[in-house]
This record gives structure tokens, C-alpha cells and sequence, in this order.
């Protein structure tokens, strides 16, 4: 195992929790190359007229440092 | 932001965590004005014969006071 | 309530996490007699080539000691 | 299982620690429907002249949400 | 001691943090009768343009039943 | 001190948290040789009609592996 | 409220937990003037042939600082 | 660095927790040589009439051991 | 809600806690774009001869990801 | 991954805490098949005359259910 | 005391966790400037065969921000 | 069991947590007699010039009252 580092991540999406971690890992994996896994931190949700209007995830993301 | 009050609540759905949270966001809003949020707390279930029968959740719900 | 006994448990999906806890369940119920419930304690996954490639879920289980 | 709530008191008695959360419950069921549990949050005691003169106890009691 | 309750407020003020938490004892005293104190949980704030915009503080408040 | 092994268990009593914790090692020591000690993880109780019916308490107990 | 100091004690009982506190403050007692209060930290137990031999009590005790 | 000791205290202030700890340090100055920092544990603050009357601070104090 | 990051920073200054995360969001509005927020993870301080000389505060911030 | 279980160790050593580690390790080879992976949850030592007599360990230990 | 950063490591060695922590180290200091300190944060072992093949530790690690 | 008395002590070695906690041992022993252990509470490390310069250790030390 490389040395590897983990960030904090948040992100949302309006159907669901596990939805809203496949966004979080889709723009991360946009500018952090080695992503190896995650770990849920906390699920929030924001409530608008009774309903749930956005899920919302703390992640933390790791990825290998390369060299 | 005006002051706001949080309260934890225990629901469940023989569906699944996602579902549960829902059944007790639908029954806060009849009694509770002004819901703008919540976090889960925890996510349990009841086993029946080795069968999940119940998706049991906790969490924390925000409301806004009034006046 | 009887006197019960409370394991952890590790179990994974291609899916989702809640998928994941049912296999753990599924395993569990093979060797374990008397499952009542479980709790959720992580929730993490691993990541390949930017996509979530498993869902990892660690879990506490209590089945009820017979006799 | 329906919606519950869950609040958190403090009682206390000068004799024991499970005499303060019995207090506790008698005062709750005055005003609160539906009592299903409690879980002790801490236990702690005033000390008068090198004596315990009260025992504290800080609880989470859950009730069920009717309709 | 009688027997006391504990909720959870959720307060802001441009200012600083103690403002914040005095806005929320002062909204609470406005519908709760018997405040005896509170407790930090989290102090938060948000930022525009680089600047603190919104101190924001979670506490419990604790308050006494009567009868 | 020979290596050991650290187990969580749940039980009640009618009567007292203390009790529980006795019928738990009671319990215990019928299957698991080596017993040294527990420590108590919660304190709950079941309530019915405004009454305390069930004190129930989870520990982790410790027993010795022999060999 | 006068500046006051705490400090963390064990003790024990054969009897009960709550026996082992009154233990510890009677001590304390002895050697620290001005004790107001104390908060239990762990309650543990040793095990002898299957039986509780020792209720062990963890406790942060709390004293005023003259002067 | 030498060997340090860390002990916990509870100070007041009738004006701010930031007043509050200076009068604990102050305090534990008179006795204690050697301090080099402090960690605030806990923030609460006194209600009375519905106006906060004490703010009261927890903090870890360290101090190094001489010789 | 777009996707965000938290970094944890720390930040000292002479007077206050308040001030020194106010030194903390203006030095990382230097370097980081689209501050929203922060939450406060612990305060300390430096004593010098009975004095506090710094107050240390540890503090997550939360900025939007670009893009 | 296969479903894989949890099970919490203690083990000791005279020498240091990272072979009272392997000391655990080696007892539970001979009784677990398909060990995988530890995490180190605590880290205590007996003193006897003012020198550490015994260090010792805690620990998770994860092996691989088979079937 | 400057502005400082705090990240996430994770890093292994086949011999001892104070290694991995070191590797670690030596790693971080190819890219950021400015390390002042760590905090060990998990410490796990990855076992192949009945024997550790792998320490792997989690740290915080601390960097001044310059300018 | 005598009462015992827990007190938290910081030390730091050049070579070694380990050592460390040997170095705070071996100060504790000139003022504490009856010490019987200690748990480590945290192992953090300075660093100059990208090297560990020194491994620093707190840790609860526990000692019998006497009398």
C-alpha cells in the first residue's frame, strides 16, 4: 500500500443518499487521480414544504499519492 | 436565520432506511411547522426468520420557531 | 427478553449498502440461530477507475442465546 | 412500529440512581402518552458535606406519536 | 431538584457566537417557563466573500417541569 | 495475562439494572469457561403504562482462551 | 461558582456500584476538602467461578479550590 | 518538553466563557507553577429569569513537573 | 448544493477566539475560492507566565468545488 | 470480499505493545481460520515498583466467514 | 503561530507502526513544506497466513501555510 | 481494590512513543508511589526540517490511595 490521502467531501442529490455519494465521487474523480474508497461521515437532508428536497452526504475520500 | 429547534424521531418502513426516514418527515409535518432539515442518527433493523421485516431509523429533525 | 449476544459483521455488494447488510444477514442466518436485529455501524466503499465498485457495510448483529 | 420522539430529562432522588429515573418516569407519564423505553444518558450526584445528597440522572425517554 | 427538561435550539447573530446564543435564550424564555441553563453543542458560521456573515451556535437548554 | 476474548451481551431483569447484569453473567457462564469480568455499555428500560417493566443492559465480557 | 477543580477516581465494592461510589467519596473526603458533586465514568465488574466478586466505579469527582 | 500534567478545571464568569477561563487560570496560577496551555472541554452558562446570569467554562490546564 | 470540500485549519491570535478564526478565514481566503462555512473543533490557548498569550483555535472550513 | 466477523481481543507482552499484538495474533490463528486484518483499540500497561511489568493490547480482529 | 493546515495520511511498513508513520513522513515532505507535526490516528494491520504482513497507520499530519 | 486516583500526564522522547511513555513513567515514580498502570490517550509527534524530532505521548496513569 502507497501512501495515501484522505479528504472530506460533501455533496447532494434529490432522490437519494447513495445517489448523492456517486456525484460527490463523480466531480472528485475529476480532479483526484487514485481514488481507492470512502466512508459515509453523515447524512443530512433539507426539507422544503414537508418533503425532502435534497439528500445530503459528508464523505471521506481516499486516493493514493503517486510517487 | 430565526432560532430553530431540533427533536429526535424514530421511524420505520418495511422497505428500506430511505423509506423510514420519510414515513417520520410525513408524520412530523402534520404536527410540526416550519421543518427545514434533519440527520440520520442511526439505521437498525428487526430480523424475522433471517429476513429483514423492518427498517428502523433514527434522526434529528430541524424546525424554525415562529415569531 | 432473554439473555442475547451482540457479533460484528462485515459484508459487501456490487449494489448498494442496504444490499449489503442483507447479505451479511443472509450469511449470518446460516450459522446463527435466534436473529432479532442489527445495527448499522460503517458505511464505506471501494472505488475503481473513478466508479464505485463495492459497497462495504460493518454491522452489529444480536441473536438470542437459547436456553 | 409507529413515529416516536425522543426528549431527554434530568431527575434526581436522595437514595438512588434508579430511584431518579423512576422519578423521572412518574413526572413523564403525567404529561407524555405513550412512554415506550428510556436509555440513561449519565449518572451524577450532588455531594453535601462529604455525603452524597442527591443522586442525578440524565435520561432519553421515547414516546409514540399517535395518529 | 425537580424533574427538567432538555431541547436542543439551533440561534445566529451577525456578531459573534455568545450573541448568538443569547438571541436563543432570549426566543426560548419567550415560550419556555423555568430555563435553568445550557449547554454548547457546536458553533458554526457562515462565510460571503471571504468574511463571517452569520455566527451560528447549537445548545441545550434545560428547563424545569412543573407540577 | 493469557491473551482473551471480549464479547457483548444484552439482558433484563424485572427488578434492577444490577440484576440484569447478573442474569446476563449467569447466562454467560453456562457456555463461556474463563469469565474475569464485564463492564456496562447502556442502561435502557422497557416501559409499560407508565411503568418500568423490563431494565435491560448491554456489557462487554471478557473471558480467558485457554491453550 | 468559585473556581474548582476534578479529579478522576476509582473504587469498589463487593456489593454494588452504587456501594463502590460511597467508597470513593469516602475518601476522598479524607484528603479533599470542599467536594460538590461527581459524575460516574465506567461501571465495571470482576468475575470470580462465574459470580461478581468486585463492582468497580470510574468517577470524575468535583472540589472547590479555596482561596 | 518535559514530563507535563494535565488537570481539569470549572471556572465562572458573570460577563463571557472567555472571562471565565482567565479566572480559572488566574486561580491556578496561585498554586500551580510551571502552566503552559489550556483546552476548553465544555461551555455552559447559568439562566436565571430567563437571562443568562454565569457563564461557566470546563478546560484541561497543563502545567510541567519540575526536576 | 454543488459538490464541496472541508479542510481543517488552525489559527491563532492574541485576543480572542472569535479573532482567531477570523485570521484563519482570512488567510485561507487568500489561497481557497468559494468559502461557505466553518464549524469550530476546539479551542486552546498558550499561557506565559500566568497569562494567556495566544488563543488557538482548531476549525473546519467548507469550500465549494468550481466546475 | 466474503462476509466477514468481528471479534474483539486482549493480549499482552512484557516486552512492548506491538508484540503483544502478535502474541494475540498468534492465539487466534490457532483457533480462527481466515484471519485478514486487526485494529489496535487500546493501549494500557500494568506498573509494578514504578516499571511497566506488562503491555497490553486491545484490539479488533477480522476474519473471513467461510461458506 | 502561523495559519496551519491539517490533512489525512494513511501509510504502511512491513515492520512496525512507527515505521509506517515514518514513511508517511518521508512521503509528505516530498510535497508540502512547512510539516510541523502529526497525531496518530488508527493504527491496523493487515495478516496474511496467521502473521502480520502489513502495519498501516492513519495520522493527522500539520503544515504552515506561508504568506 | 484500594480507591485509586487517574491523572493525565504528557511526555516525549526522541526516539520512540514508547519510550515516551517510559520517560513519563519514570518522572511519575519520583512524586507518585503506588502506580499500577496507565492507557495511552494520544501519540502525536513534532516534526523539523520533514524528520520526526520528537515522539510525544498523554496518557492516564493510575496510582492507590493510601490509608
Amino acid at each position: 500500500m502507497a501512501v495515501a490521502r484522505v479528504t472530506r467531501l460533501t455533496a447532494s442529490s434529490p432522490t437519494s443518499w447513495q445517489n448523492a455519494v456517486q456525484e460527490g465521487i463523480n466531480r472528485a474523480s475529476k480532479t483526484l487521480r487514485g481514488l481507492t474508497g470512502l466512508e459515509v461521515v453523515s447524512q443530512k437532508a433539507k426539507i422544503v414544504n414537508g418533503k425532502i428536497s435534497e439528500y445530503r452526504v459528508t464523505m471521506d475520500v481516499t486516493f493514493v499519492l503517486e510517487g
